[in-house]
């Protein structure tokens, strides 16, 4: 099955301790399409201005990206810049320009209008709420959002969040959309008011998936180089939805596997700049690591 | 096989922001030992003042705990204050007083200079050191430390750490040790340095053991009311030990099954103040949060 997904295609300015990377392809539906197209054919819808070279869009096709919901316009390419220290946990935006994303309204082709799976990436509510009733009759949506939108648009927000399937979003999003510390009562909160199942991703520590009755927990990858965790969340998101649309496997345990795949694909865009990785990464890769993740967490169980 | 413990027997004074707890029972060499003592027979050096109950005495003796080793010197029991915030990850210590802590000398009773496993809880690493020259032929010896002794102690810590067989600290420990922000590196320099296996407690993120060829990576239990993190790390070192202690193998996958065991015991204990949850917790409930973690974690390989 082929995804949709909604959101940014940007340039990014990053600073980590270990180097810098300037207006660098980057956007969270750029790191999610890249990583879900190593599942699955992937449709992106975003915007970019008449800065936006080529070569970028050469790397989507090379990934078998569909790029008709890419609208090009003129002006300036969304742009961000970041920081992070040396614990690499969160970036201190340092400056956002929108550009051409004031404007954008994300129109679906026709053709994506079937989508039968739909990943609304982190942009303004009421345009992920839009998208939503452009699509017929999704198989399963998901979705993310971010800080600013939790506290400037709570409301458009927690609509979005009652018409999807899955909500991933991170820890300190899951506090301040509830107001709740205890991350397991954020959970039941975000739950209850309407949507099925949770992803809480975590960093470096993992990722925490929460419905009604289950609770699965995956660590992060323990990596000895991280070079820049930029995109980190969309590309687990990538992963995630890309595995799943890719089996079909909607059961619990179809999506403990989707969380591994998602959680792989993280694990390795961190270990360079950009999409530096993902450019060069091989599928029996992918492969190899889900099995070490299997080794990090295995235990026998006890006998009854 | 029993073991013996060296640390502190302590009152607490703690504040969350569900309560407090005025001069309750604590102490590195109390939680420890509490939680082998679901496991395996324990004998416990430690010292107090002569203002501490008998009916503190008691209790351990219900636990079948062995205090032969501990000292009733005159003066007042070492006593630690602190508080938590809603996140409840640190404690911020509001007070420390040593009292008859100043003057331990942790002289093994004869009978238990021929342990077979040994802990050595957070004390002043020449202690530990000295402990350690005492006790003939241990099968396992295993230590904690902690930031004071970090800084204030860093050749004789050292030292300790060559000569035992799993070192076990927190992440902010591990990487204040080392110098290191990236905790692979920092567990491969502690490992480098001499000690054969590292279990990393990251409190409400759980545990990563590293050997120089392993790497196991256990979450914590997610709870909905945590009360009191005190003595969780205790807690779980008295879990891992004391199962090793009672199964006695020391396999990988023996070791795996240990720090499941210490998760356990360490989700039960942050569910109620001080000792209480300790006080009333039953072997079938160990049992059945054991395969709770079991299913918290699982997930199916893929075929190759």
């Amino acid at each position: 099955m082929s995804i949709v997904v909604v959101g940014t295609v940007a340039f990014d300015t990053v600073e980590t301790p270990f180097g810098r990377g300037e207006n660098v392809l980057g956007g969270s539906a750029t790191y999610f399409s890249t990583s879900a197209s190593f599942f699955t054919d992937v449709s992106l819808v975003a915007v970019v201005g008449d800065d936006f070279p080529e070569e970028h869009v050469t790397f989507l096709h090379s990934r078998s990206i569909d790029t008709t919901g890419l609208q090009h316009v003129p002006g300036k390419t969304f742009h961000w810049s970041g920081r992070y220290g040396f614990d690499l946990n969160e970036a201190q935006t340092l400056d956002t320009q929108l550009n051409v994303l004031m404007d954008f309204q994300p129109n679906l082709p026709e053709a994506y209008r079937d989508a039968e799976y739909l990943f609304l990436a982190n942009i303004d509510p009421d345009l992920q709420m839009n998208v939503l009733e452009q699509v017929r009759k999704p198989k399963l949506v998901a979705c993310d959002t971010m800080n600013f939108w939790i506290s400037s648009k709570p409301e458009a927000l927690r609509k979005v969040l009652q018409k999807v399937d899955i909500v991933v979003i991170n820890e300190g999003e899951a506090r301040q959309f509830t107001g709740e510390a205890n991350l397991v009562k954020a959970a039941r909160q975000i739950i209850a008011h309407g949507c099925k199942r949770l992803v809480i991703k975590r960093g470096e520590y993992g990722v925490l998936m929460f419905t009604a009755e289950t609770v699965f927990a995956a660590p992060a990858y323990p990596l000895e180089e991280v070079f820049d965790p930029t995109g980190a969340g969309d590309t687990f998101a990538g992963g995630f939805i890309g595995y799943l649309a890719n089996s079909g496997d909607l059961s619990e345990e179809g999506l403990r596997q989707a969380i591994i795949y998602g959680s792989v694909m993280a694990s390795f865009n961190v270990e360079d700049f950009s999409l530096s990785r993902m450019k060069r990464l091989e599928y029996s890769e992918i492969q190899t690591r889900f099995r070490s993740f299997k080794e990090l967490t295995h235990f026998e169980d006890i006998p009854y």
